[in-house]
């Protein structure tokens, strides 16, 4: 079932609304168009409602928070919840300024999202559990990452998804465990949010968004680890990492990756 | 001759400005850098007339409008205008949404352009005839790419380029068809609006439009051939392509890719 | 010592902000993760003060000025000087606008920077001296760039780097000449902005701004020397260069290559 998802991707070429952030927005472009997705970004108030009524998935991203970014990702993300279109949000460095919590929070009081993905450092900020992360890294803290993806899940009624040395995806319910990916991944930018845009991609070609979840980000560790085994270094991973993701139709991903883990 | 603009090019490395979008601006700098032409992006209403006085070429990217925009590019726009500099106009998605069709009508009522460079779903846009597009990508219509280039090139009073599996080039009486290319460059994001920048650095070395417009679609096209050859996937594809303009200088491009269609 | 400062910044893994343009950021935060320090991009006016308070090391890099940038990146200067944490200054094109040079002289006027590193072109239009630059490239002008390190150095108080065919970096007492590079880094965009962000990095592990922005720039120029060892062109340049920075702390840069030239 996890193998069609990718074909379908392929098939349907999914329109994914980014409201993204400066660093990355290249990188979760192309990344979106090698597993076949069509990747469009747009934040002017403006247009957001309108772009986000074409598209199959939203994506909301705030690495680069403008002063304008708090309206236009509401307005997108209303427009997305009238029109049930899937959104993502991508909470990058929640944990670093209040301006970002303060904008989370409001984004999570009028949006309802269907999927969160984030570090464990990220995720626990929004659960208020105490993290020593710093800057938009995930850091350290006193809460198992799968206890931080249950107790967010419930919280805020979606999957939400913890990235890091193992994966863990929840929907409040269960909890999904997947092994994989490589620590090159943590050395180059735009790692998680082009995941969190795959995530979206995945959301807006299969309705079950813990499904989607959990085959997007066992996709994308086992991209990542065939990237690893050829790149020489940082510079030459992304190349070869966007090449994997092209290639994930073509691949079984070995199931005994993934475990329930609650 | 064509093979000349190339050379000429290099040997005065042009300044071209970019009032271009946040996805594909590092895209769009290098592959200007690899042809020899000298990228500068400035988009701060208070300095783009000035940045403009000083440039070669002016190319306006409406990928990611935000509100400022429609104002720094009229700015921008007027400013090229009066000082004889040839502007390229590259309507990135603008049938996706009604402020990006407002905004380019706008710019088109203020500005004269010297070039509009698009897929036929953004022309066709431009000129009012029907057309499926979705988001950013050129769709499909009921009317021949090489009618779009025309009509709106008599509409418009300039040279029109319309992208896709064959290109159109038109200058209101004749359209030139230019045969080559690769489906690869459908993968990458921002090719479109790399070959608009190439457009604009053709513009600043040779006065006829229309042959500074075929000359950059045909070797670009020629250059998506070569780094299509080599590359493995969408990954490694924009290296050997941005490698194949850095060559450009050096390949006499068979003249039979090109012909008069009308 | 030189080669400490590399094994420290990997040790230490500093938060260098950056307040960058849309053109380097992802580019800049690639290089910065391949020197092992960790990158973050603010410029919210909102929390760049907070940000900043959390960082290691402040980069301010004016490519891309928005209207808004001044006042981010004056709080933000603010913010560092009162936690003393350094400052770069990278004055992008500075002479190529007059709101440019208003914004780079009202910035040097409300935030002391521990460093400035510039081309020929931008250092000569901070100090006053005539210099034929065009856009965001150096040019040429009437005076040695030493002397240019030299003055600016003397004038701002602060240490300042001048990068050209020889680097030179001054405290205002001695100039140190940085010999070797390649000619490959002026075809890459950003190879200036994202020596500045680890100039930034640099200096937030060593207290001597000298010694620090002296071992980045020798250590620059000889990834840059490695990489263009291997690379075919423009295009793969970028990838081998960053393996190259990801192996600094592997090599021992020949010392002659660095000299006391006042």
């Amino acid at each position: 079932m996890r193998h069609e998802i990718w074909s379908e991707i392929r098939k349907q070429a999914p329109l994914i609304h980014n409201i993204t952030n400066t660093v990355v927005a290249n990188f979760s472009a192309n990344g979106l168009l090698a597993i076949g997705a069509s990747p469009v970004m747009a934040d002017a108030i403006e247009e957001v409602a309108e772009m986000t009524f074409i598209s199959d998935a939203l994506v909301l991203n705030i690495g680069t928070l403008s002063t304008m970014t708090e309206a236009t990702m509401i307005r997108a993300g209303q427009a997305a919840n009238e029109a049930g279109c899937p959104i993502v949000l991508d909470p990058v460095g929640v944990g670093a300024t209040s301006f970002r919590r303060d904008v989370v929070e409001r984004i999570l009081r009028h949006v309802r999202v269907t999927a969160i993905r984030g570090n464990a450092g990220e995720i626990a900020t929004l659960i208020g559990v105490d993290w020593a992360a710093r800057g938009v890294d995930a850091g350290d803290g006193a809460c198992e990452p799968r206890q931080l993806a249950l107790e967010a899940a419930k919280r805020y009624g979606c999957v939400v998804a913890v990235t890091g040395k193992e994966d863990m995806v929840s929907d409040g319910n269960v909890v999904m465990e997947i092994h994989g990916g490589t620590k090159r991944m943590t050395e180059t930018t735009g790692t998680g949010c082009l995941l969190s845009a795959v995530v979206g991609a995945c959301l807006a070609v299969e309705k079950n968004a813990l499904k989607a979840t959990v085959t997007a980000m066992s996709g994308y560790a086992y991209s990542g680890e065939l990237a690893s085994e050829r790149a020489e270094g940082p510079g030459d991973f992304p190349i070869h990492f966007l090449n994997a993701l092209h290639q994930l139709t073509q691949h079984t991903i070995p199931t005994n990756r993934i475990e329930v883990s609650t």
